[in-house]
This record gives C-alpha cells, structure tokens and sequence, in this order.
C-alpha cells in the first residue's frame, strides 16, 4: 500500500509464466499488435505510435526526452515535486537548455503560470510530470495542449504514477508525447514502460532517424541530428514495432505478456470504471485517515486518487511505525522525499491495491500501530469513515 | 531453436509470477544481493559491481559504454559480426573516437591483430564482442586482459550470447567490464541484464559520478564529466545496488526474479556442467547437420557451442523451409543478417534447449522439411549422428 510498485493483479503475475516464443515468431508479432491496440484505449488515443519501451518508467521518460530534444533545445519544465526534477535533470543531460519554474510543493500550477513560461522561455518542449506520487498532486492538462499547440510548443508528460487510476486523455487534451510505468495505478511489475506519440512527435523522430550500422541498407538515410542513444533511439524503435519489424532490441517477451495483461484487466472491467474504483478507493483511504485524527499534505483538490500524503503525528517515530506496519502486519506504507521526509508517510490504493479490503486492513492496521506509539486515535475512525465513503459509492 | 531469444526453463518462467514485494522491503533488497552473490559466480568474478541493468542485453551494452567513454576517448572495436557493429554505433553516439577493426565473418581476431590495433589506436577501451551469433564465432578471450593491463586499456566485452554456455573467467581473464542477457545460454526472457565490472571500472565510473537533482544531497559532489544518460549511469546505478540504496529506477523486481532463477538454475546444475552440457548438445546438433550431409559456415575451431550456422542447400528456398519448421513442427530455427542473409540459417541449442530430445526432433523435423522441399537427404543421418555424440559424452 505504498506509492508504487504495488502488488500486481495476480493475472498479471501469471501472464509472466507463459512460454516465450521466437522474436519474429507470428504469435510474438501479433502480441505486440495487440498490446498497441490496448494501450491506444489506455491512453485514449488513435497514435500509430504507441508501444512499450523496454526498461522501468525512467526509461520511457528518457526515450521521449532524448528522442525529442536536440541539443541546444529549449526544454520548459514546471516543477511541483521530485519527479519533475527527475525530467529537468534527464533534459540536462541531453544538452537541452533547460528552464524551470517551481511551485510549492503541495500544490499545482495554475495554466496561466504555464502560459506565462512559455511565453517567456519559448521552448521548443514542454515537459511536465502529470502525478507526482512524492507530492500526491495531480497536475491538470486539459487546457496545456491547446496552449502548446497555440504557440508551437511540443508537449511531453510523464504519467507514470496516475495512468489508469485518474482521468487521462491524450488526443482530447493536446499531448504529443507520454509515458507511463506498470508498477502504478496499471497493476504490474516495474519494467515495462508504455508510451504513446502524436503524428507530430514522431515526425520529429523520424526527422532524426538513424539506422545502426550493422543493418544499415543502402536505401537508409541517416540524419545529422541523430539521438546519441541506440537504445532509446525511437526512430529505430518506432521500425521495429511497424510493419519493417527492424531489428533493435529483443523485445522483452514476459514483460510485453505483463503490459498486455495490465490494458486487459482494463479493458475487462472497463477503463471509465477502473478510474472510478480508483477514486473511490482513494476517498474512502482520505477519509479514513483523517477519521484517525491524521492531516494530510497537500491541495487535495488536486490530489492523485491513488496516494495519500499523511503527516506523521508528532511523537511518533515514523520509520519504526512503517517497520511495524510491514513486518506486524504484512502492510508497506510509503516514506517520503526532500522537503517531505520525515513529515508525511504516503499510503497508496492503486490496480489490484485500490480495493475496499485493503483500504480497512491497512486502516485498522494503522490504527493499532498509530496505538502502540502513543498516538491517541479514535477506536474505530479509520475504517468506519473509509466504509461509510465505500458505500456512498 | 533458433539463436536466442530461447525457450526459458520451466521453473524461470514459475519465478516470474512470484508476488512483488515494496522497493526496499527486506525480502527485495535481499533479493538483490542473493542475486549479485549468484552472478558473481557466473560471471567467475569476485566483483562486488555485479548487478543488473533494467532493460534487454543492448540497455546494459549501452550502459558499459556510455559509462566508461568519456566524449573524445578513443575506442577499439575488433568487428567480426554484426554486434561488432553494435558496439561500435553505441560508441560512436556517445562521442567516442571509434577505430575498429574487421575481420571477415566466420573469423576470429588473432592476439596478434588486437594487439597490433592497441598499439596503433592506443584506445581508452578495448570493446569486443565475446561470442557474435551473427557468425557464431566464439573470439577467445583469455589474452586479451593482459594486453589490456600491459597497454592501460580498459577491456569491455559483451558475452550476451555466450554467458553460460561457454566459458567465461572474468578475474582470471582480466576482463573490467562485461554484460549479458537472460535470452540465450542463460535460460531467461530479454528484458535483465547482467553487468560485472572490476575495481577498475568502478573507480571510472565514480569519478564521473553526479546524484541527480531531487535527490542530491549537500556532501555529493558531482563531476563535471558525467554520463549523459541518467537510466545508465552506472555510478546512480551502483548507488541504487550498494549500501546507501539511493532511489534510482524501480527494480523491475519479476525480471529481478527471473534473473535470479537463471543464475540458481546453473549454480543447482553446477557451471562448469551447464557449459558442458552445452559443448555436448552443440558437439551433437553439428554432428547432426552434418549428417544430413549440410555444410556449416565458419571456423569451427572458434564456434560457440550454444548456435551453429547452416548452409542453405541448393534450390531449397531458406524462408519457406523454416516456415515449414516453425508451422508444421513448432520449432523455430533461424535467419541471419547482413553477409549471411539468405545463405545460412542458424540454429541454437542454449539455455534450456540444450537437450538430447530438443537436439534430436529438431534434426528429425529438418529432414523431413529438407525432403519436402527436393533435398536429398540421408535417413535418419541428422538424429542419428547426434545420438552418437551424446552417447559419446
């Protein structure tokens, strides 16, 4: 019950078992498709180019940033929590000229903030994370495409702690670029990173389009501006998920059978309704520990549903209560970055974890440890709120 | 039973669906050094650097290089095959001065050559292929650490097709940087990459070290020449495996499983016996395509025991036959690359395929394909040279 990874849906672990098949291999080729075609409702989106990078969620922020930044570009990244600086420092290394604007942490940026940064830096990309899990904010984007698209600006986010379990639209909001992580609200293991791009991201790939040498052929025109990574080249990426099926890598079998199977327990119960369970889950564990006495961080007008920053009673030793969580009751509870650690533990109800059962266990749970430091708690508070806000439901 | 990736061990495929566990839980964090003390020992090294790269056998490729090049060093890359070429393209992004050598395929490099390179280039890093299954030449290694150590290079070698099925003494070869994949002799899914590096190369690595913004701390000092990519810097990557446990990416902890289970699987059989077993089931697959009276491609001498290389015969046409293999029988045999396409299928016995009941259906089935596409073929000569090899073990 921590902000990620979390216990997978157990058809996901089973997906893992399946036998592996050839690279080529018809059956290989056709899962592929088909996870594309998942991941396309997923993200709700019609791009061609939506596929899986091969390592965790970092990898997918790198592929994008390498793939659509070229040296010298500026790159706007607004900043709300750690994840944000992971995208600044991610561009910094590309050679990107980066530029930054901050907000507290526990709080968003109003669009015309962005506006106003892009106004005046003029970047070529704007990079922002959607769901912060260090913060637990939710940075809204309905309005920034139309904004990037207005002043020519392309628009990169990362979803890695909020696909699946919060609203997100790629085509109805603009975004040309996103990616995402299974170990979150998609119910997997780390290690698979879905991504999608807008017909204007992958021509800018393409326009940097390089084929490595060794499968080079004589009809392959390399660019000047070529990523200066091999693995995370999305050009040569983008071949081997199309029809020329160009060999880059050796897509990672089981992994592709566990992102197949996260976009299909999505698709079973239906992606409106995994949202919704999600938010439920994740007003039921609000109400829950604040039916504890607890404050929680943050604007919760813009909270993620699938976390919960909890600050940590005085008096009572964070990490030892976490230790008691874990190895008394089986639970693991979140601790925290920066500014935040120390002060809040972040409790997290996401895929398989954003269930009624869970949310009790963990809140009786903490209410006997909370008990057992001294902390003063109504008897009860947790999980009675936390019922009562599962059967509004 | 074609060049990899390969069909996985039974019990590998079991581990993957074991439950996942919080990112620094006890049982994970003992997971991972489990598994760093389990490769050592495949690996031959006493190496406390040894670990996993989270992404297929090219992301740890990439990683090797992009961690120990500094833009302007000067790399040796000794070519006899197509991940020669690899090497080379990923050495060249990273604005590395790349010199390299070739030799023609179905060769491998004499001391000799390399030396004489060394001399001539006196590179940084020495980068080289182990075994190449573009040509399923097997380059011998055992010379060359102490070339390297008498000229100050620093020696890379990707050993992703040849690890456990061949040998490998990384400390008594001298070897400071070497990667892998699970997807060949090691009898896993793509998607893990193993990595060992000497005391050598980490002293590189942290010299170039920089913790990225977010999570920087006051006494971290950052060098001016650190690794461009943040997924592969291997002093972050280092700092995640060692004591600290600094927050880098998500351990994709099923792979970390698989990994695991790959490397149990060899330490329960015994090392030197899986090597053996696949000397023995390569000895016996050449013997058996020989015995249908093909030709092989290359210095035997040098090939690698896990992949033999076949010539296509006369007026069979390559595709349609190992369609026949792959539709009629569900085996799966290889095509090649470059020079070789169209001119030889390849043919693997690794991992879990190296077996007496693999090695003989495959030649059963192969005459049956090469009968019905016109060949003459001597009955029953494939299975029955093979048996005799096995016998003969």
């Amino acid at each position: 019950m921590g902000p990620g990874p979390i216990s997978a849906y157990p058809s996901v672990l089973r997906a893992m078992s399946a036998p592996l098949v050839g690279q080529y291999d018809p059956y290989m080729t056709a899962v592929m498709n088909e996870t594309q075609e998942l991941y396309r409702s997923v993200w709700a989106t019609r791009n061609e180019a939506t596929l899986l990078i091969d390592g965790t969620s970092r990898a997918g922020i790198e592929a994008a940033i390498v793939s659509l930044v070229r040296p010298g570009d500026r790159v706007l990244v607004p900043i709300f929590g750690r994840f944000g600086h992971l995208l600044a420092e991610i561009a910094e290394r590309a050679h990107a000229a980066v530029h930054t604007i901050e907000t507290d942490w526990g709080q968003v940026f109003p669009v015309s903030a962005i506006e106003e940064a892009i106004l005046r830096v003029k970047p070529a990309l704007l990079a922002i994370v959607q769901g912060d899990t260090s913060t637990t904010m939710n940075q809204p984007l309905d309005e920034i495409g139309a904004l990037c698209a207005k002043y020519g600006v392309l628009f990169y986010t990362d979803a890695t702690a909020s696909l699946g379990g919060n609203a997100f639209e790629a085509d109805a909001w603009g975004v040309d670029a996103a990616t995402a992580g299974l170990q979150k609200c998609l119910g997997g293991p780390s290690g698979s990173s879905p991504i999608t791009l807008s017909d204007r991201a992958v021509k800018l790939v393409r326009s940097r389009s390089r084929i490595e040498a060794g499968i080079r052929e004589p009809g392959d025109k390399n660019s000047a501006h070529f990523v200066r990574s091999n693995y995370f080249d999305l050009g040569m990426i983008l071949e081997y998920w199309g029809p020329r099926r160009l060999n880059h890598h050796t897509e990672a079998t089981s992994m592709l059978y566990a992102a197949r199977e996260c976009a299909r327990v999505i698709a079973l119960e239906g992606r409106d309704a995994v949202i919704e369970r999600h938010r439920i889950a994740g007003a039921a564990m609000l109400a829950g520990v604040r039916g504890l006495g607890l404050r929680v961080f943050g604007d919760m007008a813009h909270k993620m549903s699938n976390v919960v920053a909890v600050e940590i009673p005085d008096g009572v030793p964070g990490d030892a209560a976490r230790a008691a969580m874990l190895n008394d009751f089986g639970i693991e509870i979140g601790t925290s970055f920066g500014p935040l650690h120390g002060r809040v533990w972040r409790i997290g109800t996401m895929g398989f974890n954003a269930r009624l059962d869970t949310v009790l266990t963990t809140l009786v749970a903490l209410e006997s440890v909370l008990r057992r430091f001294g902390a003063s708690v109504p008897v009860g508070g947790g999980a009675d709120a936390a019922a009562d806000e599962f059967r509004r439901a």
